[in-house]
């Protein structure tokens, strides 16, 4: 498809919405290193995207401040992977990939939320940018669903991507601080996946010195 | 993946929570007859759950009822489909699968949303009840986003599942109802966007008479 261009109804915001949104369902091609639970392929990141927000509302009850808004958790959910579309998915554990991540994304952040009208724009980067920072507590409920999801597909999935790419306990504990803050049942539940992960093998314990 | 049964930290309603969470990960399966926008695969109907919820969000400002609950109407198109799971992909224009469609979706909802806590299997079948049924400002809202994406996705990609199909323009037109009702820019939108196609021979016109 090349870039639709269409002029809906003489109207450019309008347009620019409705191009903006055929532009986004490449997220849809965007492949996650997690596999789906029946392991038949990738999970893509327009997908992971929709189960993320489930998970919010599913779950709103185990987050410790109960003042959370889940309104915008959930639109913040529904926008954090969107730059992924020129920025790529980089790997939860990719230290060199995260070296030039910010840059990448806030290229991709412009150029995509840039196609919608001023407003809007300014208010969906905002949106976006509070979730990069975690500067809320909604910001820091959603990134601990973003980290939550992955570690139970991979318990699901008997470790498969895990053991692919030689991950080992305190590597994911370190991307699981968001869920310490933001829930102290679901931090509970997190360190019980992981033991059990460990006792069957699907995740590595880290070396002893 | 065999269901999962894991008892997590002794607590039945987050481990049914955890089950459910673990379940809808089928949605990612169910395909769709609608074409990506660059026409490599089908779409699954998680990442049109995703597409649809981002739509809520982007186009609220031409809803004719300014009064509309943004965080019902996204959480009901979250929802929406997860009964496909079940009950599959209903295509839009089959007649036959629509005669039995409410009694399989009535028993997959009972089976899925059956996973849930008590209290939250309640207010998650309800919700989906109220999309069915368009009994709100925002299921009818929500129901005019999930009817025209696919108009727009046909647009896009030149027709070709209503082509395979042999769908005509009143065909369309009366599944684009709910538009009608719920924004007056969005149905002149839709207009446009519907003579575009029949001009540009995406779409047949009905036969004369
Ligand atoms: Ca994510």
């Amino acid at each position: 498809m090349t870039k639709p261009t269409d002029n809906w109804l003489g109207d450019e915001k309008l347009s620019g919405q409705l191009a903006f949104l055929a532009e986004i369902d490449k997220l849809k091609n965007v492949l996650r290193k997690t596999f789906l639970m029946d392991r038949s392929r990738h999970e893509n990141t327009a997908e992971h995207s929709w189960h993320v927000a489930v998970m919010a509302m599913l779950l709103l009850e185990h987050a410790n401040d109960g003042t959370i808004d889940l309104n915008r958790t959930i639109r913040m959910l529904l926008l954090h992977d969107i730059v992924e579309i020129d920025a790529g998915d980089t790997f939860a554990y990719d230290v060199q990939g995260y070296a030039d991540k910010e840059e990448r994304e806030n290229a991709a952040a412009n150029r995509l939320f840039g196609m919608l009208p001023e407003a809007q724009k300014d208010e969906w980067i905002s949106l976006w940018r509070e979730f990069e920072e975690g500067s809320s507590p909604e910001a820091v409920y959603a990134a601990a669903l973003d980290r939550l999801q992955p570690v139970i597909h991979n318990y699901y999935t008997g470790g498969v991507s895990w053991r692919a790419n030689g991950i080992v306990r305190s590597q994911v504990l370190k991307r699981l601080a968001p869920v310490r803050d933001a829930s102290d049942k679901l931090w509970a539940f997190a360190q019980e996946i992981i033991q059990k992960s460990i006792d069957q093998g699907l995740l590595k314990d880290d070396p002893k010195e």
